[in-house]
């Protein structure tokens, strides 16, 4: 292809929004535009690189032997309202009501689809497990879409759903999956970190996170300096301190040399900062006392004290009940433990009104000590509290001297502590380190939440009704193209890994006429011939304009072909890597076949056969 | 591909909405399934001929030179407030409000977003031509979507737009399009008809559409029977009859031997219907004066008759006139065709107060015989109407004997008039024919419209800012898939062209075991490393069940491995083309040579090279 007949509008600018370098590339080099907010075009030779990861992520679905469908974009809202997500999924759903007042939604991801789909063809056992995937546009209704297609507003991802009659075949679906997913992102050039995720709004459980490390990666990540554990945040579970004591026991033994509880004046010493400066100590010292309103609680409360008071035992799951939170004054709560401990829907701290009603003081003087007003839960740090200062649930009184199994227990204790840099590793003690990460990919055992909800049965062997269960399956094909130059690029452009180029080698005629013309097109033909993709700069501008577009651009190969290196009985062309400084000179004669066997090696070492 | 590893839902039931070959086809051999109301899922067999049709377009498209992009499916509203259509287009476009209260738009085509794109690029002529298409989702909001994908709410749609310095670079563009559509549709073995189309809401002038004939068909086709004349009814002309006068001259002298103009009594005697009754005579005699509004007229009235009287002389268009138009009573205006002659936007039959107004009679009595209020336009048919009735603007009362050039004459005279068969071919004379159509293409040149109202600028040779003229060109991606179906079925299934047809092959053994199964998966494995696509009907059924399937679906070549076959040291399977009754016994050892020289055959001849 020749520049002059494609459309490639690079920039010298950057645009004034763009502070991630694959956002600024990808403008740069005139692969992408803007239309709107969050919504963009890919452009020539954007789109072939796109095109490229998204065969990539093509070729290893149907490696596993899942099926392409493609199924509407714009899908009723009915099937979401069978789910149960046209409520819950929140604001950033795009509903649309059409001119019928016909319930609509722009797709986001497809489970509703994909379960109707099946539900309607499924009715042996014989037909399961059954693994549908498709490549298409989704719309997510970021409130601040930001990072060009790093954060779109529209999208396309891979999205796969299987169905399975027992929990067996979706482990081995969702272990081949994994496995696809770090072929796929290690054949576009990416180093991503797998981690294990929360499950977040998605219900079910079992699930890994692929990540790739970033600047503005709206995911902190957890990773052990020593052995390979990683986590979110969000779920990162942390080795206890080594100084706590093991049991409610070991934790009486260690109070045995505490003063006795002691109440202390703190006027209007509400916070931990402030309590700190009053009292000149160290957070470390002090038990936070956290009043949470817990949603759907399916967590057995059945003897937890205080929680008759709250007047509700009845039912399965309870509607609203309140815990007291304790944890050590200088860490803090991960509300999505917090939540998976109770086995709650959802935890939010409790409104003032509700803390006066409860604790019966304000805000600030909650703690432990005589409160019997509804169930204290705490973290494990605090049971190695054996000397603090917790709040007296009166105003502008504390107590010192505080001691965990001595002053006050707690009814149920756990990890609930967001883990933090320095932590130790839960699987081997070692510190943890803080990245920031942005997720590619995400693979999920969904179980039976859209099965169940959407009414999916199918007949076992037995001639039984059964409910299959499903696993999701996910990848952002625009994500992955950023990241890939997030990844790849230095001050003068993107490095295209091979696998993803547009195209594999560039030809820069230094002036195009002549025989520096006719040698350009008789290589551009020769290497075409033999499946090089080659681009041809054969725009009438100076070679130094070329050259740094070259660069911009990122083709991994560049071929220079100058009128003095044609000169003589052994005419020669620069071939020069785009992660390389210099140039070779390559004999014009050996140049088709040395790069046709480079670039075919390169190719083959990247796509490994399964 | 084996059968049992794929997904395949044929059903034995025809859907009870379908009521075209297609949509019965399509949900039968498990090429789709539905969503919703005209929203439907491909199934992977689908898909893959789905992706055929597309990547044909693509070839052709990509042969002209057009290079693709991919925009967003959702666009901002104020691109399309710009080009006006956010008003102009109705409620076919689906709108929609986001969270933040942005107005968007799921693209029912992209008209706006190409020339936004080109727009912010655009600066010198030097960049011209350019043409850009994409392949992509669309969204229109039928009332009432039906066929199955023939007229559903979403489908996926090849649109590409090009811009031009000059009419000649458009001309240019607008014949490649042309002779790549025709290619197109040849390559998928369609047969087409290309007609000259109105240009419909899209404004411009320069436009053929891409017709194949159907039942259910929303285009009424005129065709000659003797030379290739076609149109659409919208814009159909026709030769006026033979016995029409040549001038407003002949039309006088015809009138010599007609006896003076009489009025007759007709008392509640309105419609041509009621007339024909009332004086027994042919609806042939009667001059049918029709009362239009016309908004934004561009025609130039000066010194039509009756139009000061209107009052409204100034501005270059007119928002409203008025005018009276005249047909012979046989035969109907078309309005399309009358707008353009009037250089109208719109016309619509006026209201009954504006006609009592201006004709001053009551609805059925307006004529055009002392008519001075308005304009009087007539349909050629009408100057040989040298003895007719019409009404005599006054309640209950009609003339008889009146002549065109002695009674009354228009303003104008033209081609007003809706074709239909049997009216004479406007080239050649001879007999018109009808046939319905569906539209599969479209290429359309635009002018300015969108350069122009969107403020596109580009400067010219000499430095000057000019307005580029665009032209557009549309394929329905579903709906050519339909259609081949359309032509190509018969009462067992469908039968795909060869270049179309999700897979080449199908083996079917005769039951899956010992010998049968080793030579069918041999065969399998053989075909497919020679490039063959096959699928190998590796189920536990009856053969006839098998056999009823692979009818069905349509596959191009079947082979049947019987273990009867087998034996012997010349060991046979049976071959059979879709298209044909019956097998041939074709020698096991042959069998892959045979086959792969004449699918390769098949392939090369319906893909000739340009």
């Amino acid at each position: 292809m020749k520049v002059s007949q494609t459309f490639i509008p690079t920039l010298r600018e950057v645009p004034a929004d763009a502070v991630i370098a694959s956002h600024r590339l990808m403008f740069r080099a005139g692969l992408l535009r803007r239309l709107g907010n969050g919504l963009f075009a890919y452009l020539p030779l954007g789109l072939r690189s796109f095109r490229k990861v998204e065969n990539i992520i093509r070729e290893e679905m149907n490696a596993t032997g899942s099926l392409e469908l493609k199924p509407s974009v714009v899908v009723p809202g009915e099937l979401w309202k069978e789910s149960g997500r046209w409520t819950s999924m929140g604001e950033s759903l795009l509903r649309v009501k059409n001119r019928l007042d016909a319930d609509l939604v722009v797709s986001p991801t497809a489970e509703e689809a994909f379960t109707a789909l099946v539900r309607d063809e499924l009715s042996s056992y014989r037909q399961l497990p059954l693994s549908l995937y498709q490549i298409n546009t989704k719309y997510r209704d970021e409130v601040r879409p930001r990072y060009g297609v790093m954060r779109g507003r529209e999208f396309t991802m891979k999205d796969a759903y299987s169905f399975h009659a027992d929990e067996e075949s979706l482990d081995k679906a969702y272990n081949d999956m994994g496995r696809a997913y770090r072929r796929i992102f290690k054949r576009c050039g990416l180093t991503v970190i797998p981690v294990k995720a929360d499950s977040g709004a998605m219900g079910g459980s079992g699930s890994e996170e692929f990540m790739v490390e970033s600047e503005i990666g709206d995911n902190t990540l957890l990773l052990c300096k020593s052995c390979d554990y990683s986590a979110n945040v969000e779920k990162a579970e942390c080795r206890p301190d080594f100084s706590a004591p093991a049991s409610a026991e070991d934790a009486k033994a260690a109070a045995a040399s505490t003063p006795a509880i002691t109440k202390i004046d703190t006027p209007d010493v509400k916070t931990i900062e402030e309590l700190c400066a009053f009292l000149k100590c160290d957070a470390k010292n002090f038990i936070k006392t956290l009043i949470y309103r817990a949603e759907n609680v399916e967590l057995d409360l059945t003897g937890a004290p205080g929680h008759k008071a709250q007047g509700k035992t009845k039912g399965e799951a309870l509607a609203e009940a309140f815990f007291a939170v304790l944890i050590r004054g200088d860490l803090d709560i991960n509300e999505t433990k917090l939540a998976a401990f109770l086995k709650a829907a959802e935890v939010n701290l409790a409104s003032e009104a509700d803390i006066l009603r409860l604790t019966e003081a304000p805000v600030g003087f909650a703690g432990p000590v005589g409160l019997t007003s509804m169930p204290v839960i705490a973290d494990f740090s605090v049971r190695a509290v054996s000397d603090g200062v917790t709040g007296a649930l009166v105003k502008d009184l504390h107590y010192k001297h505080a001691a965990y199994g001595r002053d006050f227990e707690a009814w149920k204790c756990g990890d609930l502590r967001t883990v933090k840099a320095g932590d130790g590793c839960p699987l081997c003690g070692e510190e943890l380190y803080e990245k920031k990460g942005n997720e590619l990919g995400h693979i999920f055992k969904l179980g039976n939440k859209y099965s169940l909800s959407m009414n999916v049965h199918y007949l076992d062997a037995n001639g039984k009704s059964q409910i299959p269960i499903m696993g999701c399956y996910g990848v952002g094909v625009d994500r992955t193209m950023a990241s890939v130059i997030e990844e790849h690029h230095d001050e003068d452009g993107i490095i295209w890994p091979i696998t993803v180029a547009p195209y594999h080698v560039i030809i820069v005629p230094v002036k195009y006429e002549g025989a520096v013309k006719e040698t350009s097109d008789k290589l551009a033909g020769d290497l075409t011939r033999e499946g090089i993709e080659v681009l041809l700069d054969d725009r009438d501008e100076r070679p130094g304009v070329k050259f740094k577009d070259a660069d911009l651009i990122g083709i991994p190969w560049r071929i220079v072909v100058g009128d003095k290196n044609l000169i003589g009985d052994k005419p020669k062309v620069e071939v020069k890597r785009r992660t390389e400084k210099e140039n070779a000179l390559v004999e014009l004669g050996c140049v088709v076949q040395d790069l046709t066997g480079k670039i075919r090696e390169e190719l083959a070492a990247a796509n490994p056969q399964p």
